[in-house]
């Protein structure tokens, strides 16, 4: 399966899932539609991906890998509209289109999140999956990655470091838990939901997992840097230099463009050596490094 | 034991447990403070007080009726956070105090807000509870409580009936979603953290309940109606006729100050009577009943 294959079994597979889901029972429409136009925003489904293709090492996906990866997307895609808010990034523009608090208005943003956010866990604890401990392990893996263990503590620190003078240290504590949490989990949880039946795990497999998960998580945001400052605002969806403009510390500033580029190409090498022991299985989340390292947008 | 007693016990219950996991691994110093100013903010602790009232109905309160206590409380003071919000209901003061965004900053009171939801299914799914099935059980019960389903809902229905013109029973769907879904859970939890070892739920004891909480649930908001209109500001530890200001539909309103009283004496038997089956062990439910009623702030 190419990688533009596979990114198209995951989405629709991810996409339906998400669909199916949200459209039971809905008493406030209105909340209901600003929700899916977060959800359905043409995201490129990474994370998904990268369940999908963990989960593909031990087994096939099942409906536990689907809510893992539907989870995570409401995850993140409430964290997107909650870092778009005026009080925030104060973005406009998300990926071309309007961001939710424009497309709507600020209480419904908030709001959306808010309902976004519990919707995760509706769908890993939904009683259908008839798989209690591997739904618990599933929900502590999203709890520790998303809130003040993971991304939200990210988000603060981030906060609290624009305008400062930080180290490439410190920017990689940041995004450890800014954006590396969440793909770390989008990882974990897809093994977990495949491996984990009999409530056992294999630490060697998840010790690999995790090293691959750190350096592509890390060379992401590297990436993201890069692409801020070499791409064009059309090719963005976003505006160019919005990092720049918003005095915040990133790869280039402190690395120069090139120590930044040969900082992926380095966590691109980690990531490939640490999933070698899985051999072929393992096709898929190499072409997803890849693909983070070779993006443009 | 008197309510007195009663209210002691659960709140130093409820807190002691809240601050000891609230302490336990802070990457984001800002960010668990503004959490903690928004949990401990002298709230009245009637949700915890429910779950432990109803908790005792079937057994001795444990870890899990800790846990559910504590859960719904985060969810109450996410809830709070994001309310006082100026995109929402633009409130500086709440109890007498600064509102979590007065206090720290926009962005901060989001965030805090965000992360007290997930800190309550961190509370849920922690694995010291070693009972995965009460455990999906109490998550359910309060995904359907505070997402879509319920609180969230409720409050987007509420933002889109500012300024109109709506009957009763418009009234009451809202208030059901935004208030009376969290009271519910609040009492369904507690027996379930007490009463679910095996997983088997008495069905008529849960419909008993269910009745005694929309009863309450319900008189808790028509109250809340009447003090608006009948107490003062330093009484109240908000501004008075904040209801009136914003053009919101209120019971005093659609019923007559009388008739919101006489709607509130009317749950108040309601309420009474469907737990009458539990005899002498539901007199802290009845203490409840009588104090929601009483209440005059």
């Amino acid at each position: 399966m190419t990688l533009d294959d596979f990114s198209h079994y995951a989405r629709q597979r991810v996409d339906t899932y998400l669909t199916q889901n949200l459209n039971q029972y809905k008493p406030a429409r209105h909340l209901q539609e600003a929700m899916a136009y977060s959800l359905f925003n043409g995201g490129k489904r990474i994370r998904p991906m990268l369940t999908y293709a963990t989960a593909s090492l031990f087994g096939d996906a099942n409906s536990l890998t689907d809510a893992s990866a539907a989870a995570i997307e409401s995850i993140h895609a409430y964290s997107l509209i909650h870092d778009d808010l005026p009080a925030m990034d104060d973005d406009d523009l998300r990926r071309g289109k309007p961001t939710c608090h424009i497309q709507y208005d600020e209480a419904t943003a908030i709001l959306a999140g808010d309902a976004l956010q519990t919707f995760a866990f509706e769908l890993l604890s939904d009683s259908k999956h008839q798989n209690t401990k591997a739904q618990l392990a599933l929900i502590q893996e999203l709890v520790h990655a998303s809130g003040r263990h993971g991304m939200v503590a990210g988000q603060m620190i981030d906060l609290a470091n624009v305008g400062k003078e930080i180290d490439v240290q410190a920017l990689e504590q940041m995004h450890q838990h800014k954006t590396g949490a969440l793909i770390r989990a989008s990882i974990r949880m897809g093994a977990i939901s495949t491996c984990n039946k009999s409530g056992a795990k294999n630490e060697a497999d998840f010790a690999a997992l995790d090293v691959y998960a750190a350096a592509i998580g890390l060379a992401f945001q590297v990436q993201d840097d890069i692409i801020d400052i070499t791409s064009d605002t059309t090719t963005l969806g976003k505006t160019q230099f919005s990092d720049e403009d918003a005095n915040k510390p990133t790869y280039p500033k402190l690395l120069g463009l090139e120590g930044a580029q040969a900082l992926a190409q380095t966590l691109h090498q980690q990531a490939i050596t640490a999933i070698s022991p899985f051999g072929e299985a393992a096709q898929p989340l190499v072409e997803l490094a890849n693909y983070i390292i070779g993006r443009n947008h």
